[in-house]
């Protein structure tokens, strides 16, 4: 299989760059940036240097017929403009970005704050939460991949929201980010002197990840409902733990949550459930695609803890960008996927 | 004035001393230490040499006669043990462990898995929330200082819960902690192999500061609820997040939020109110007294979330500690705690 | 004592500002900025919230009379312009800026990549290193005020090179400091996701204060020597270890290098010689004015290993040009400055 | 093939476990504990649970006949002890501990103040600097991996001394290094609070690696000499930089040390030559098997300074032993080694 990548010096381009180039099935991998054509890769990603000696391309350059699938990391508003010309028969396509994850027009330009993708493409678009989408994902042209706190979010309160045991008026989820999550180019928030030994929070109330949130967990749960989701950053480069919390309802204890889980994922491989009340922490993830999971229901307030951690360059971008791929492409999902995670 | 720090050489106690030994109406500093008695003080905390260059002494060396005000930073647990034999008129004690904070006995027992300490001295124990508890202080012989969590938390709270404004069936607490609230001595959990690079959460619905958080909004908002509070270890030395969540009564709205806050805490030194959304991060107080606050209403929810931050060894330590001393002796609160923030 | 600071929102200006504004002799203080004037200071950096409620004042505003003692904190090529039109008859200037601290404007040229300052000014600068130059300092009316990396590396080698003790050809210094030290305008080498967990060299024999070091060294001890330096960044905030390598002459042990060290700086409130082979560790002098010193005699070798750490902002910027302003005004050399490391 | 790993939860024995678990030509790994038996390896390193469900066994229960080569991560002075009784034909042992690594008994008794292994077994130990001592790995039978400080110092030094264009009594190697080269164990120096946002240095002089390094440089350059070599804490999790400075024989220019490098290096595949004067980071090589390797040459000093950067417990521990076993089975030296660094 022949692979591209649009935006490989950004930090979820460089993650896929380092999973395709290790992947079983794919033979050549094909590299582009808009404002770094022209560069050898390596001098702009010193740690590629003399392993791979290839320039970057400019889109302009892109040939998508001569592609199987190509992966789209350009940033948020961009790949509305790069992808519809690209499209075409034969070629999947797996974008990273925001842009085709949302279905309503005006919710996206609410939280956006830019016009939506065209709408033919945009309609097609299957949003690549793969434990949950698996067999429209199989069947997509272009993937709309889920952003990393989507991902570590919705992993952890679907079972429990599709089986009705939750209010979802109660919902209140906690997410911490590393600052990998926050992208590439310097800026002030993001400099090393103000972030480190800092803990920050960010867009109270206005992330753009909420309506994603929500959207999903009304398609795949049938669950309407506005949630309060909060957004931190901590001074690590990676991870993201979400701290989630729901009233439970009548009847539902330890045992039942239990069992929901291990029926829900026993069988996927990228998700780990723990013991409850299991101390997680997001290292232990870190350089995986694995998705761990804890809870703790609280008899005191009859209230639910979810617990979830995810390497957000990983399985909350590239990694289930690739594990995306293995499904449409009808190989193992995790093939290429099988790094343990590295600790410490 | 002459004043004594039990455990100086835990980090509580070297922010006392660091704050004591500046403070202007302190004349004479004695420092003890059960477990490092008869060694130099800056032998074990290099960063004294040749500053201060006194023996630590034995608690038994201890003339509580001697002393105008005694400082215990000993571990939870243990101050029940040392302080009764050391009470006498005329000497006012400021206790920064759990021990004399909880009220009632089984709750202690619950929490601390301890006996709690013994009832005449317990009984009189005033809780030292400077900003809510002013009077009693001011009368107190001794006070159980808060921790830290609690206090980042209930100067959060307390106005809002007062004025009735907040569902308290709904309270949901986050809190995130810089290591240093974990203490001085090494363990696998605090190990920077372990830690750094990683965000973790511990003790889901069982940190023994939920009991005080209750214990202080019933007596001092009236309000008797159970709360969700979760506890998480951040890869940074000092600093407290509170991310607070909780249902508006019908009709509050964000102005209604400010004149609150700013009625409370308007003439109050040592907390800060931020407007509404903006981005807080602990550095902001890192090295100060200060409590920063925010606050977001959200329309869409009817929820607010309250943020609050502090330096958890000052103002969730050895500095509210300080301050309450401040107001036993009738001095300006802020004496010997005017350090601006340190940034970056 | 009036006061202006200028590049007040750079790090070096936020900590004069801290310091100054502690300061018991500093009545008045004003700040200025060239690129954020007409700004609230504390929108600019939130921790200075409430404190300080203060306009940035253009450098057009700054009104040379009303000044006792002006600091500029400004970027090294800005205080040539900005100076030269601000010097008048009882105004003292202390500047933090590499530009006038080397006499050659060639060597100045060369090393800096720039014009150096006017001659008649610059000819008139003195060399703050104040436990060196106490004499000139205190005559001065502008002082240069010693870089960071020159600071920590003069004040370990200097005794020994005065006692004439060290083979000046085989000096070898390697530096490490905080990122801090690269300023406040976030870079892609000082992105938190660049920097964080990793450690790095840079400017290898091209640092600006390798003329600054030699230089020194020919002034004060009147040796004549090309230096090895080299400079690399800890991922940490704050902080400088400088550790130097030197063959000894013979004859020299252990036992005369503490007597050289003690009596040189016995009686300097600032320097702190510690026991041989000390461990020493940046935080040790973390928001204080101390340089820490240690050494280690190497029998195998016959070098010398002389360790020594500052906190960059203070020692190495701000804390020094206030010790050098109270020399100048003939008040108690560690006026402001008595903070005690913060530790952890 | 079937291998054995002792000690497998210390941060070595687990990169042994990482690496070996994907390597191609390992059917079977079975895990040794000697504090641990009994337990799940899950249970103490909870990344991989899940993944691997396997007990670990206790060295008692180690029968070296099933296995084809035995990995032993024990602390140094335990190898000695473990490894004797275990020795037998066809099986290959890497013991990655200080033990068998000095030739010299009184040596080996001075630097790490225990008694040496057994004399027969460490006589036929082959040090194993894999890009120096290929060919006598590939027939030993025992093989003492290097040190992570040697292999970054050595790899760096070695061609040039080998040349004699260094003058070996100038050699002064600085070398800094992450905190998990100091072990999985808690200890007050590695306790976060004191570690984080702090640089230290230790040992000095007295580092155990020092007579490692200058052994290999007698055995493999054919130098006698004794080296200054010091040893720093970075508050990060991995990686090692070797600042190295000497001075250049006459005639020596930054064309002959790139030539040399070249020469020695451009067929080998872990050791990667930049460009003169590159600013190396330690993250580069982070995950990775890679050696960086930049020079710069002074010519004011006639000195030149070598940089190297590795990963400690890859390249500087358990890569290096994967890529030892590689060579000794005949296997393709990268097997299993082919991860890329992982960035950011």
């Amino acid at each position: 299989m022949k692979a591209g990548i649009i935006g490989v010096t950004g930090y979820g381009g460089l993650e896929l760059f380092r999973l395709l180039s290790a992947h079983p099935e794919i033979d050549e991998l094909f590299v582009f940036s808009s404002s770094k054509a022209g560069q050898e890769l390596s001098n702009e990603v010193p740690h590629l240097y003399q392993i791979f000696n290839t320039k970057l391309r400019s889109i302009e350059q892109l040939d998508p017929g001569r592609l199987d699938v190509l992966f789209c990391s350009a940033p948020s508003g961009v790949s509305s403009e790069l992808l519809p010309p690209l499209t075409q028969k034969n070629l999947k396509i797996i974008d990273l970005a925001g842009d085709f994850r949302i279905n309503d027009a005006d919710t996206y330009r609410k939280w956006y704050r830019k016009e939506p993708p065209p709408a033919p493409l945009a309609d097609n678009a299957v949003y690549g939460l793969t434990e949950w989408n698996r067999e429209q994902v199989k069947k997509g042209e272009l993937i709309a991949n889920p952003g990393c706190y989507p991902t570590a979010t919705l992993l952890g309160l679907l079972p429990l929201l599709k089986e009705g045991i939750l209010n979802p008026s109660s919902l209140v989820i906690d997410a911490k980010s590393g600052i990998s999550g926050a992208g590439a180019s310097p800026q002030s928030a993001t400099h090393f002197s103000k972030a480190n030994d800092s803990f920050s929070i960010y867009k109270i109330n206005e992330h753009q990840h909420i309506p994603e949130i929500e959207q999903t967990i009304k398609t795949i749960a049938n669950v309407d409902t506005n949630i309060t989701f909060t957004t931190h950053l901590v001074p690590m480069t990676r991870g993201i733990m979400a701290t989630m919390y729901a009233e439970l309802a009548a009847g539902v204890n330890s045992q039942s949550i239990k069992e929901i889980y291990h029926e829900c994922y026993g069988k996927k491989r990228f998700v780990r459930i723990f013991n409850e009340k299991t101390n997680l922490f997001t290292k232990q993830v870190y350089g995986s695609n694995y998705c761990d999971l804890t809870y703790a229901v609280d008899e005191r307030t009859n209230r639910i803890t979810v617990v979830s951690v995810i390497d957000n360059l990983i399985k909350g971008a590239a990694g289930q960008a690739v594990q995306n791929m293995n499904v449409m492409f009808d190989l193992d999902e995790s093939e290429g996927l099988n790094q343990l995670p590295m600790f410490p």
